[in-house]
């Protein structure tokens, strides 16, 4: 079971580096973070409106990440987000970072999401409407 | 009006550097920050039963600072906490930071941080115990 | 003097806010400096190519910065980059932040920036032809 | 193999949560790599001597995590370092975080660490000094 691949680009700047002059390795994680939100925001749904109207959030429950090369700044990449696994109550993803240039592999990455309550802080199912539209795209 | 100076060591890590190898510059705000709430736990309040307590927030809401010398990877720094005003809903700081090995000094900030009201997003007294405390300290 | 305005849009995600539900503080200064970086690539000028070229960086060495307004999760802003002072080794940015959807006006900051011999670590001129592309602008 | 457990205080500070009220995720790498720092300084090697006298950084090759229940602002951590694998050219840590207050287990990870040439940006062999120094640990 796996969706379309969605691809969002991110610039590399001075505050996603370190001094050994490459990519702070954390950091990667932000990337990987705002491709899943665009990609949330591709199918309609607004994180903040999820947990405004439903009192959801989704957090991080498990990633295994790899680290192929190093990208470096001022890099153009290309963040890579396609649905492996979709559950009640949780996503797992495969996600993957290309340099833009060349499309060399850099980071390969599976993350799994948990939909949680925000004030019982239990996980949660996702809303009906996010469900239908997850559904649709595989 | 001049309290004691506070101060909080620092190390930095790679986290806190960028590929110009010196300490990123948004980095030293943290820094700024993280000695003005170990300041504030010095005089016996934590910030976070200030906001379930009290629901009061510190906000930044003005800031002027000087980078006179970079920091490295691995540095250990000292940050200078000093209150230079006090109102009823906001206090105005004197920070600095230093290099531990030889007192070369870095960064030179005056910081106005604002009490808010969570709820209403709207400034809001210091409460009693808190203004009496710091009192004492001038 | 004053060069016309050049407008760079940035997407509040997750790692951006803090637990108050705001963007936290120093994260603006990122922003502030991705729009600059855009606005130099926008010229024609690419920073890792001036590195490795003329061996020159860009740092801050002084900043003064007003929060008006908070920045939420999820809010789309637009950056401004203006440029207020033009010298041979120093440039002054008029800086300010709104809020996409209602051009709210969230920050405003005057930036200092120098350019710096890398190796050196000492003011140097901006290259000829870097001078040239901004004397331009005006 | 196994080394013994080198423990690392954290205190979570604002900039180390998101507007979900709890610590964003990717700062807890930025946590693990400080204890592995400290861990590292504690064998007497300090980062930036090995960079500039053996021409080695270390970088992470590839992680694994668990994020079991979430660390909130203000929390008091402990970030827990043990030495799992140790090759001629990589370190595995077995690295574990704890709330200290009530010893709750946060975050469970397994970290890869590769020693790079920094010039080549090629696997190097650990200088024999710390190579000796993490045998005599085991």
């Amino acid at each position: 079971m796996l969706s379309a691949v969605f691809v969002w680009p991110i610039r590399v700047y001075y505050e996603d580096t370190d001094a050994g002059g490459m990519v702070y390795h954390s950091r990667y994680l932000n990337f990987l973070e705002r491709a899943r939100s665009e990609w949330l925001r591709s199918l309609g749904f607004e994180q903040d409106q999820l947990m405004h109207e439903h009192g959801i959030v989704f957090v991080v429950s498990k990633m295994e990440i790899k680290y192929l090369r190093p990208a470096r700044f001022n890099d153009q990449l290309s963040v890579h987000v396609r649905l492996l696994e979709f559950r009640k109550v949780s996503l797992i993803f495969s996600q993957k970072i290309y340099l833009a240039s060349d499309d060399a592999h850099l980071i390969d990455a599976t993350v799994k999401i948990a939909c949680i309550d925000v004030v019982r802080n239990r996980p949660h199912q996702f809303p009906q409407s996010l469900f239908q539209a997850i559904e649709h795209e595989l």
